[in-house]
């Protein structure tokens, strides 16, 4: 017997209404958490550096460099991190799995600020890493981007940015990884802004950001078709995901999220990395999807896609609405709303979420409780 | 009509003996290849400075963070070298694939030595990333750590540290790695001493290496014991490879080798991971593969592969001949000879090629001309 479909999550039951599984409400939630998250950080022109605390401004001058770490779901968000910290705050950047960060002798660069990255906020490994860290000294200051305020992770950590993803229960994680890529994005501004004040790409960002809700309700809106491209995975035990740059953490977080809950054996890579290897695999009975936003990488992901296509492999691309590659025999397109190409990997996250959750449903799988997992690894 | 099993090559035409196939002739002259990489390199207490060159001493005391850069195989050689670098060197090292680094905007720390990893010298999108970083600028120098003597990667570095594997036939590369991990040892204990003369671990290391061809030779004698535990994967379209520390990116280079010559799709995964996805992959049809030197990870390790075996997957484990891990059902060890955990990667990586080059062989693929790829990736 599974538990029953109402959970008591802090002060009340949590419903999932007319949804048949709580991860199809949570992916639904998006539009309005991430609302939640942006409310009062943004300002006209800039993310307010007070969203880490009163004190930050002084403490944000003085980052020279920065170690994420987190385990899961929540590591794809930091790898995404690490191109917009470098990128966009100048800031160079390291990510590691907190299960290998805190057992390997790691040097630490001056002016490091360490950052965690847990929902529940009490993650073993992670919070393991975070005390690990705070023994050895040597870092800035601690940061933890979590979801549960007074947990552990938050209490043990000297600044905060709350997600407001409100509880998730479905075990596999959706609005909480779009909510940690948001607060991410804020980070990485609030940065930049403490570096060099106001200035045009900002504004355009904190624009981009305001929009960002309403991008998301038009992303969901695809789910009907998605739900008719996930019969093609139904019967399949195998897929490639891929990407390049910012998107191949996405890649990887929609081959973890089918993983997770379908149990066919996804797996990503960097499409650059296709020819070393993994292309060997590729075949009629390995169908590949791409994340092709309409970026400088999508010419060479349009040459990565035509090796696949030429050795028998179905391609899925999900591309933006304006770019040049056309539906035919074993080329699946789906169009997505255009978008800024810094926002893109929040947006890109939406159909992957949406395809594990239709092709799960299709095989039957127990969709909010997956087999052998838990919601939180609160043990090493 | 495949080519015939004569190479021209260099000097040459290179003949595969009384072996059945060019792969398991080089797996075989892993001995013979390191001894040649190391000749003329050890000092009775140290590794010479002078490997990189005559004027490298004053350079290497310049280093203070290292970027290294390579793809597929090379790739995992250097994510090794990270942590040797780190823990043996004290020097920040960061690692990247070639067409992800070459595509974004990366900040380079002060004194940054920039590595390459290329079996060829040719290989396009390493060879793109150094012209990148040259013209970019910033960094203290280049190092090219290459098989191929007057080859573009070579030819275009300031410094370099040559392999000498000698011709490398089978597409899936072998020999050309495990040289590789013993030139990147080189270069770290070389930067450690640089920093701080001599000292007992250097000298612990310099004994290690230099009986290394032996332990090798001792490692390759387990070829039969593998040959019969390859029947067990013939028949799978899965497998899971786990390893913590230096022996996740072993993991990787294990997976990759399955993957690129038996057209099994093995995924590799630092086991701390598990939990957070993958574990729900796990059932009787993926059997598990997990690299556990006696090394202080050992126990961490062993708690992951009880989640595993009670999960019904079944495991193979490559342990020291002095751990405590016993056979039982479901769990097949096979014992390998004691070594020094610094070395313990370089003589891991024997026993996966040799499985996948058994498993490939019961399956009846084109070993050393596996499909789709080709040996030096020279295009983008």
């Amino acid at each position: 017997e599974r538990p029953s479909a109402i959970f008591e999550h802090g002060d009340g039951a949590i419903s999932r209404g007319d949804y048949r599984h709580f991860m199809l409400k949570e992916i639904h939630e998006q539009s309005q958490v991430i609302a939640n998250t942006l409310e009062g950080r943004l300002g006209d022109q800039h993310v307010f550096t007070r969203i880490l605390g009163a004190e930050a401004d002084d403490l944000l001058d003085r980052v020279r460099n920065i170690q994420i770490i987190a385990c899961g779901t929540s590591y794809h968000a930091g790898m995404v991190a690490r191109y917009w910290l470098e990128k966009l705050a100048g800031i160079p950047t390291q990510v590691e799995v907190a299960s290998e960060y805190r057992y390997r002798e790691v040097v630490v660069p001056d002016g490091t600020l360490f950052v965690t990255l847990s929902q529940s906020g009490e993650t073993a490994d992670t919070l393991a890493a975070l005390r690990h860290a705070s023994q050895k000294g040597g870092y800035l200051a601690s940061l933890a981007i979590c979801n549960v305020p007074g947990s552990s992770l938050v209490r043990e950590s000297d600044l905060t940015l709350m997600t407001q993803a409100g509880p998730e229960i479905g075990v596999a994680s959706t609005k909480a990884f779009t909510t940690q890529l948001v607060a991410l994005l804020l980070l990485t501004l609030a940065l930049r802004h403490a570096r060099q004040g106001d200035d045009e790409v900002q504004a355009r960002l904190v624009t981009a950001l305001r929009e960002l809700p309403r991008l998301i309700t038009r992303g969901l809106a695809l789910d009907s078709a998605i739900e008719t491209m996930s019969a093609a995975f139904a019967e399949k035990h195998h897929s490639l995901f891929l990407g390049r740059g910012t998107m191949f953490p996405i890649a990887l977080e929609g081959a973890l999220k089918l993983k997770e809950i379908s149990y066919i054996h996804a797996e990503a890579y960097p499409a650059g990395e296709l020819k070393h290897g993994p292309l060997a695999l590729v075949d009629s009975d390995m169908p590949v999807i791409a994340v092709a936003p309409n970026d400088e990488l999508l010419e060479k992901l349009k040459s990565n896609l035509q090796e696949v296509r030429a050795r028998g492999g179905e391609l899925f691309v999900f591309a933006d609405e304006h770019v040049a590659i056309n539906e035919s025999e074993g080329v699946h397109v789906l169009r997505m709303p255009a978008v800024d190409d810094v926002i893109a990997p929040i947006l890109y996250t939406l159909p992957l979420q949406l395809l594990s959750y239709h092709v799960a449903v299709l095989k039957g799988t127990d969709v909010d409780q997956p087999r052998n997992l838990a919601k939180s690894v609160t043990v090493e």
